[in-house]
């Protein structure tokens, strides 16, 4: 199982690292590429074009602005790209949310939260899931830490209030 | 391969029935369920908590407004959730978007474009095309097709040209 | 007279905080929760389902992103549910608004504005109000205490005038 | 158990009417009021201070544009006043929505759906329904003729579906 | 020649004192008021219907979230109305921006930019000056003035670039 | 009493005359003039520059798109404008509204709602009764006649009640 | 003199044809392209790559939704790209507008308003223009008659008026 | 090769001034301006007019809130018109966007990014480059630079990765 991880920019990975944790943490194997739909297509292009015979499985691609990478990747490839928003600009990620979002029929991008790189890797643990039980059962222990992690903050809320 | 296909109101259905279609074109069995996050909470509850057993490996959820349903689907459930906000009050859609793709760290559903159910489709055969080489040939032909298409689109804009 | 105040996360605290200190000052008995709609969704659905013996008289809810926490309880419970958009995300808190506000027809929720928890407090307590002649005087005297703090602002901006 | 239904304009009747009949399936009398915040404001002034002797348990107030009609109520009473932000202007009611809930720290308005009218109809008796069993249990009705009606619709896509 | 200038909170201080300022020196007297729409209605109320024994010929009114203030003001009077939306929540005044400017027929508020106070008493001076010659030189001058500021602004710019 | 009434084009006459019937029944002088900032710029700062001499006293401008009309005609002049947007673009008018409204300090141009042709024509008398007690009270008695259309209305929704 | 005009859809053609219309009054030779971004990225990518083979001095291109096609084919050609976004989905063309005109720095896109084709025309004659005086008489000749046309429009306005 | 480089205010300066030393780079002049469209109509008017015998190619023009700049100056010129939408008011330059780009039929304003100053100098250089393969060899080669800088981020995240 191996997911590639695409970024427009290397300012993205602050957002970008917590995703690739979480990857690794469910024992999937991430390759991390920093490429620009705009700067660098050719490179984007092989990459997707390769993906088959380099055994990725599917793409995050996060980018701000006008966010094409994700779309772009997608219109190379058929495997399932996850498009994370970046919040680039004086728009507040409204620029990149659209951007990714609003395919045409036909190439879809599964889109995330503005910068919400660390669900695209939850989302990619999720289909990668589809044929691994194994997998499945990892994220179903992540859920539950999730929801101790909940109980957690309810009881340093109940320790402020006394 | 089973793919649930919610929609929070009968309404919705023309948008929905064309991606029930193309689900049927690559061979990928689709279980329509109207459903209401609101209404009927339980039994959106009850679909995605036995979602094991009933076979299903992925959700689409369709819903307008605050558009809740593909959230509360993904909230008992790891399995993938596309959602597909649907452009049903005077906001245009925004409230649906909103409302479906900026879910919290943990939690993610796969977003599409308002209206944008064919894509669900897409998406879902691409995500059970993962670990389905037959199924991938057939995305391969349905973006062959859509190639094809706009060729003969180019050809209709030629003609009205001349 | 009790009122249910939930949020989804800790970090909302400072901003619910002062809400549940004006409840207290209407003399309503405020049971402070943290929960989650798509971490802890059972635990939403216990507190909601189980309000009426617990003698929660109305919920005040609130939560960030897609905001759909107000939403979940409305869904388990016809008490009244007021809303509370946080702005948790770069866009701003619109998000959580129109997550919140855009309920659909049959199951509302009473929305308070982008991070305005404190009139959740006053909008409790005029709810409850309602049956109570007494909690009605103190709503008066709140008034007339926010009247005469407005004239303080304005003394102080004569001072600074001069 | 008396309602003010107080609306800026006529052309918002077609909009507010399914909100008065659905408060008398609820058995709660609606006082419709014709009233404009900017045109009458002594009218809407005297309604709202004089609504303790009218016996007016609460208020809904319907307006578009600029609506200031239901901040103005509430800035009379401490009734609580229920905001429904109508479509009204080229702006798709986003204005109204704004100008409704927005309200400032100390005066709230309980804001429904744009157009929302009928969800006011609910909420007002989900209010007062916190001091009447008898409504209560009228509500769960209603909440469970709205579950009927979704089995209905999903029984109408099921057969368009064969 | 007398202006009221409202504004809704002392918050909004800062932003409207080189407006007073800017009318002083215009020499038109200034009485400054901070008045809640919400808060203190009376106040409002009869400080818009005392303007024509208090000699007041316009009203200046600034106020943030849902920016009732001003409406409020031009409901009581034919007195012409300036609004000034203030950037008080977290929305970046577009709620007062459309809260102030979306007036329905008959009652308008002649709006300027968020946080636009200064071009409030600009907006006044043309106004009063419709009446007096002698205050539309004065108008002429501070728009050379400005014509000045710009000429010094890029010769800085052009220092800079050296 | 004359008011320069200026449109961007004759698809807005539609929604400019009502203003100027308006005008006329105060009284109010109105000069019809179509011209656009960008096709015809030295009409339009001819018009302003010589408003002096053509006894102008304030100028109504309405234009949609990129509406900069207002603002070329307020950077010629410092008597007062009155700016109308134009809801002409997919955009829904939000497009003339920030266009018109966001003008830099020094040069005002006081915004009515999108459309909000009408409110310029009401407007405008106010600003002229600044200095006419005659015109003063004819804005009385438009307010009287908008009080009375209203209760009509409470009338005809009272009669589609019964 | 040459243009390739690039369509991402033929249900753009309406709204392109006009342009197209006037580049062939300026004298300038188009060439109509039906391609899609995502659905034809070989065909964008080629046509880019041989622009300067095949003559092309500068693109129109237009396309809605995540409208990705100008900046795909500004990503392949330094030559000048002229973006037109189209108001295709519920969104009203923000999601084209954001998509086209928010370009990472270092390869722009040189934006038209949301439908604007007509405007692209204009454009590239503009550009080409800066290397053809003769051009530049025809685009001053153009501007000449939009001058008229203007005058034209406002004959007709005075004519409704009498 | 000249680029006259005009903007509204001094504080513009730090985002223009990377597009002016871009331009050196691309050995095109820069006449560096600070003008406004509403403090110096007269300055702005008369550049664009003399602007052939100033032997000026083409106008950067860079303005924020309710940007009316570039729009001015095309409306007195047939030379190609960049327009860069400035970052000033609480709007995040949504406002100064729209003001931009939503130019009407006729009068084209070339809009890039907010804030996206050194992208109108590189628009400027294709535009140019269109009858100079001197200047096209040198975008290819900043392309090329672009693409190289690229990689260095890629490397530098790869770093941070081990």
């Amino acid at each position: 199982m191996k997911v590639a991880v695409m970024m427009g920019s290397d300012s993205d990975w602050p957002i970008i690292k917590p995703a690739t944790e979480l990857l690794k943490e469910f024992g999937i194997e991430a390759q991390i590429i920093v490429a620009s739909a705009h700067r660098t297509p050719e490179k984007v292009r092989d990459i997707a074009l390769n993906s088959g015979q380099d055994g990725i499985d599917l793409f995050i691609v996060a980018a701000g602005a006008a966010a094409h990478l994700a779309g772009v990747v997608a219109s190379y490839t058929v495997k399932p790209v996850i498009g994370v928003p970046i919040n680039a600009t004086p728009l507040n990620g409204m620029d990149a949310l659209l951007s990714t979002v609003q395919m045409p029929s036909g190439v879809p991008v599964a889109t995330m939260a503005v910068n919400g790189a660390k669900n695209a890797a939850v989302m990619a643990a999720e289909i990668l899931a589809v044929g691994s039980p194994d997998l499945r059962e990892k994220l179903a222990a992540y859920r539950e830490k999730l929801k101790v992690a909940v109980e957690k903050k309810a009881a340093r809320v109940a320790a402020q209030q006394l």
